[in-house]
């Protein structure tokens, strides 16, 4: 195992040249908002935050997060909309406007991915105004208990975490944020501890660095399979986006990992699929493979995110609606251009009749009601007939093709504003053979998803 | 209506030549039974019973009942064997054995069914030692009730049931006896008064013509859809036998029948379906219809039934058990050469995989046995994968095409010992368009099961 996390850590560990650029780029954007912040007349102060001031960062990961903090008490309207205009002269050229809970800016140099995020700044134990608020001090609480080794315990971590497909609390992954690794860290002193620990995890594990809640049963509190209460934030789980998928998924790598340590954890080999090997999986699993395409709302990616899980869910409600059943679905976006559903389904067709359930025969008005309806009806394949009872007939579905169903019925949904305004635009369903078309780029994604074993599963 | 009744009337009813070869049949068989029994030196009545006793018998049903009275308190045992030895001299040649509660002699004679009956006289409010031991007081009550405009209301009713299909408390049928149409007649007077009354009928239905459970619940000590109370024996419910289905269709078809009277009810037409009808439906409504063909064992009537229905209720689960959907399923006997199930089914063949569920993945024992089991097997056609706190593979089933299931499997199931002993000898499957090399006769039967909608439903 020892080989393996060296050879991981040497991949993965920032080379001077990477840092000196880091060091370079946040110097350069310091300068300029410091400048322009001078020539308003108003007091920030500028500091790196995130895995990049606190030396934790990854190669493979190349995020610079750079506040600017107005002073305590600051009116959080002013700090925003100020922040902004001083974030964009910060950037200057080619930024974009980007959401969380307020808007910050993004700027793409080179390879790394810059944000820059006006805030505010508060005191240990108190209660921020807004989300990133608490940045600073995640910054300088792990920043005064981590060693040089700790620091690439969490490296290992994070890339552990990236490798099987848990790393970020985004609600795309609802996963493990980097922050949380740290912590994982701390708490346990090691990756290796870290994966011991985990590997006999159940749900509802709790963490509590500081013992706040020595005497409090926080499962209570928190409802989350994982409790990690914050440090500098009682009130906060750290581990609230973790979802019982990633959770498990966690675990059970853990579980492996100790068993049969390998590299793939680390860094999955691309499969490298064709799409001849699609067809045959779908062909091997005699499963259809039904994908809907359509356009991406430009809306902050956690928004999309949720919207996209919500799309997924009613799109698969609507299918089951009408007795197709459905073995497993995903959503896939490149969160610009395209948002791809994936839904594996029994089969394509089903067979054109349905038996429908009557009333019971007693009860007259029921009985004249149904079979005015049915008695001579076209649509009627058997019956009406008595079972019990009961009375029932077999008629004709209105969809037995799952493409019909979705082209004809996605327009009816109740869907959210910005996914419906795409879906009007046009949308497009294929199936089976007709998804190679379009699945360039993404072929990988299609195929594991059909194929589901995990890569590191061996 | 009326004019209706009369056709019908004028069909049913006995004629003269019909009633003079009645006797004559009957008056033969008793003097060889009162010769025979004289030289035995033994003293018993013979008795004309049943339909043809009371005149309320239909030239559609011949059946002639004769029963061979042994003085009140004979000795059961001797009154069985010495009865069937001489009803066996009365029958004279060709007769055959069968068997109720105890044997009796059974013979064709021309077109009609002759049964002699061995039994012990008993009086009225007597608990009777064997179940014909009743017939002659039902014989004797109707007769002491009935005037002759009332026999032909039960001659109506009697071939109504017949062409709905509920006539006769066999287990075969599960409907109504001759003796319970005539108890309907005689307590709502004629055949109209009791198809408006039975119209309105809902379950637990209680007729108590000598009022014997007029301060008692009789829906509490008696549990089925229609309660008729044996007048002359009030611990019995005549209608014991009636199944909720013939139930409801006896009462489904009076509603029909008062709204559009047809003599389809009475004399429903015959379909003549060929054979190209049979696949033509099965294609109509995509089903696949499977049948199940096997020897029939020689045992009484009631019995082989009793198995019938017990077998191809373990059928219907078994393709159950193994994921195909049953939609309909149904027997059909000559009683003595075949049996045929036929069930009808969604699909002949499923999805070659089925997704299997594993433990949670929090239970490491569990977990390694289901890993060590599927991790690399051949049968696995996708994962193990986790979803939420589980894991699953999808593995291939044993079956996929229900004929192969039902060929290997129905030797292991726990059926009685006479199908087994048929089965053992030999059994078809047959699928779909296989059926119709072995459908012939049986055409109608089939038809109408797929169709399922009665032809009195117009």
């Amino acid at each position: 195992m020892e080989e393996i996390l060296k050879e991981v850590l040497s991949r993965i560990k920032p080379k001077d040249e990477e840092r000196n650029k880091v060091r370079q780029i946040f110097e350069e954007i310091k300068n300029r908002i410091e400048e322009k912040a001078k020539s308003l007349g108003i007091n920030v102060r500028v500091e790196l935050e995130g895995s990049v001031a606190k030396d934790t960062w990854i190669s493979t990961d190349k995020d610079i997060d750079i506040f600017i903090l107005f002073p305590h008490g600051t009116d959080k309207e002013k700090a925003k909309e100020i922040g902004l205009e001083i974030a964009k002269y910060g950037a200057g050229e080619n930024w974009k406007i980007a959401y969380a809970e307020h808007p910050y800016i993004k700027k793409k140099i080179d390879e790394y991915e810059v944000d820059i995020v006006p805030g505010i700044e508060i005191k240990e134990g108190e209660r921020p105004l807004t989300a990133v608020d608490r940045t600073p001090l995640h910054t300088k609480f792990i920043k005064s208990k981590m060693n040089e080794e700790m620091k690439d315990e969490v490296r290992l971590l994070k890339q552990f975490m990236k490798g099987i497909g848990v790393y970020g609390a985004e609600l795309k992954i609802e996963g493990f944020s980097g922050y949380l690794c740290e912590l994982l860290v701390l708490y346990y002193k090691n990756f290796k501890n870290v994966i011991k620990n985990a590997s006999n995890w159940r749900p509802k594990t709790i963490i509590d660095y500081m013992n706040y809640y020595k005497d409090i049963p926080c499962e209570e509190i928190f409802d989350a399979p994982l409790i990690v209460i914050d440090p500098i934030d009682r009130r906060r789980n750290v581990a609230a986006a973790v979802s019982l998928q990633s959770y498990s998924i966690f675990v059970m790598a853990s579980k492996f990992f100790l068993e049969k340590p390998s590299i793939e954890f680390f860094f999955p080999s691309k499969l490298n699929v064709n799409l001849n090997d699609i067809i045959n999986e779908i062909k091997k699993r005699e499963i259809s493979l039904v994908m809907i395409k359509m356009k991406c709302p430009k809306i902050p990616s956690d928004i999309l995110w949720g919207e996209i899980k919500k799309t997924i869910n009613k799109f698969v409600k609507l299918i089951e609606n009408y007795d197709f059943e459905v073995i497993d679905y995903k959503s896939w976006s490149d969160e610009e251009n395209r948002i791809i559903f994936l839904i594996e389904v029994e089969k394509r067709k089903l067979r054109r009749g349905k038996i429908h359930q009557g009333p019971k025969i007693w009860y007259d008005e029921d009985l004249k009601k149904f079979l005015d309806k049915y008695i001579n009806n076209e649509k009627v394949l058997a019956g009406p007939f008595i079972k019990n009872e009961r009375i029932y007939v077999e008629i004709l579905r209105k969809y037995n093709d799952i493409k019909d169903l979705l082209i004809n019925e996605i327009k009816n949904l109740k869907l959210s504003k910005d996914i419906m305004n795409e879906i009007n635009k046009g949308f497009e369903v294929y199936v089976d053979e007709e998804i190679l078309k379009e699945c360039e780029g993404i072929e990988d994604e299609i195929f594991s998803f059909i194929r589901k074993k995990p890569l590191w599963l061996k």
